[in-house]
């Protein structure tokens, strides 16, 4: 068995905070026990907010070799000049090309999985992004339908996926399907398996309405499109269970007995996830022929480049990484 | 000052853990310090679950001397033959007939306050019970439209108030207005002082879409709807802030900052309350004449009568009515 390769890390807006939680988590390395990793982007953005070694590498064999003596960087021209907690469209751009070597390098099998620092949609928009977020950008890359992938966001006792995400709350009832939930579902337990070594995942079915609708009385989705989903569901080699009355799915018995909750809409997956999990909270995504995950904050210019920015999300992010690459890898 | 006068205690459904939960708070009363109560309904329903004992009183002042040797219970005839986890329509007739009895009580003054056992709505609505539910029902023998009361739910680190409850998540946006959000949230920052001692009153205002909208991308209700009710509070005497992103409002840091979050459904108040405290979430009325409060749980027929039942959620509901009813009175 060979070592893992490094993971490569897109810096994220280089404005924002990450290249400060990924300098922190470099820091820690050693005490962490992390991976080996390289940041892809404008090293400007690394060395504008930590005083520690940067090393400017060629490849991801040269960042291994340079990983215990400084933070290496893969760098990407332009950037312009970087001024944290200003963001500029030239950063911008920078981080858009920093996401897009880094993607080819975990797509290449050279990098063991990517790591994306966060960005501001607002900034990308404005160079001419045409994808809703960095998540449909890799899938794209990748060559995979953007409803074949889930976002699951995960934390130290819970893991929840929102079959329906950045839309309206009016909108969700009649963007969900059975289909829909199925193909998210089937995503996930197959997920769970691959990149979280579950042999039999447990898979919880959230209800739209409250009390999962009452027997029809609060609604009937459960009953018309939830019931039949998790009938299907179960036709995998994995536990499926539900539909459940959301609010009391997530309280600490609960979440004992599921190993993933899959949920109609982004609050009802992201309201529990960050009530229990603020700072440690990692987006990975699932259904990519590649391991990515991302820490789940944004870039917080408000306090960059005051060293206040909290690490602990992206090395839960960088460690999950490293960890699902290994069981993907067969180590 | 007086000492205040027992709290009258609704049984709830006598086949369901109310009992066994009134009974074993009493057993603790001298541990925890508990304010003189005595429940309302059937005998047998206690001596069926309890072998402890029980003393029938004929009003509240011979309560409160029996108090310290036995469980005091205002008898309600009727009620059939007592199963627990074995509901019957004399039971749910004896369960009603003790909230109506025990409201009169708490409504006269010669109860303090009023504490509401767990209930069967399905087993209520077959003997011609019309109203959703026993915060309805105490707001109408109060002479109170039901719009003006809200509940809250409150646990130990969290309050959270949602402004529309049991209707299917599709029909929430059309629900909500303006006018409907400035009513419960007046109802809640007045009940905050007058029943918790807060002088000024920090009330945080959800968003209804994922990320509070995001200026308008994922949803206008917060520019319609919210922000213009947001604004109308703001002339109370109160903190008002809002619409937050609802997912970022309820981690700890978030939570230090507000007393009550007002919630625009069901699950977004539920949620994160049975997160963090599934065992001990207490249901409070606002905006009633008299201080009510409930566990926050149903029945559980399922395991009543076998001594499973978990007092805590019962005990939090009459520490917090008597700590209300004492401030209501001036204590």
């Amino acid at each position: 068995m060979t070592l893992p390769r490094p993971l490569a890390v897109a810096m994220g807006d280089p404005a924002g905070i990450g290249p400060e939680t990924i300098a922190k988590a470099w820091q820690e390395r050693q005490k962490l026990g992390l991976a080996p990793f390289f940041a892809v982007g404008t090293p400007e953005a690394f060395e504008q907010v930590w005083p520690g070694p940067v090393q400017i590498v060629s490849d991801p064999d040269a960042a291994a070799a340079a990983w215990h003596e400084a933070l290496p960087v893969i760098r990407i021209d332009g950037g312009g000049e970087v001024r944290p907690g200003q963001p500029t469209l030239e950063g911008a751009r920078n981080s858009l090309d920093s996401l897009e070597l880094a993607v080819g390098l975990a797509r290449s099998g050279v990098a063991s999985a990517l790591v994306t620092g966060p960005v501001s949609k607002a900034q990308l928009y404005a160079v001419g992004f045409t994808h809703p977020g960095q998540t449909e950008f890799v899938a794209e890359r990748c060559g995979i339908a953007g409803e074949m992938v889930a976002m699951m966001l995960a934390g130290p006792t819970l893991r929840t996926v929102p079959v329906t995400t950045h839309i309206a709350l009016k909108d969700v009832p009649a963007a969900l399907s059975t289909e829909l939930i199925v193909v998210k579902g089937r995503t996930v337990i197959r997920a769970l398996r691959r990149l979280f070594g579950i042999e039999r995942p447990r898979l919880a079915v959230a209800g739209l309405n409250p009390h999962a609708g009452e027997d029809g009385a609060l609604g009937r989705e459960e009953i018309d499109m939830v019931a039949p989903a998790v009938e299907r569901l179960r036709e995998e080699d994995a536990e499926v269970t539900g539909p459940h009355p959301p609010d009391t799915m997530f309280h600490g018995r609960a979440r004992a007995r599921y190993d993933a909750a899959l949920c109609l809409y982004h609050d009802q997956a992201l309201v529990p996830l960050k009530t229990l999990h603020f700072d440690e909270g990692v987006n990975i995504t699932l259904g990519l022929p590649l391991v990515r995950t991302s820490p789940d904050h944004g870039t917080a210019f408000d306090i960059a480049g005051r060293d206040l920015a909290n690490p602990s999300a992206m090395i839960a992010a960088l460690r999950m990484a490293a960890d699902c690459a290994r069981r993907v890898a067969g180590g």
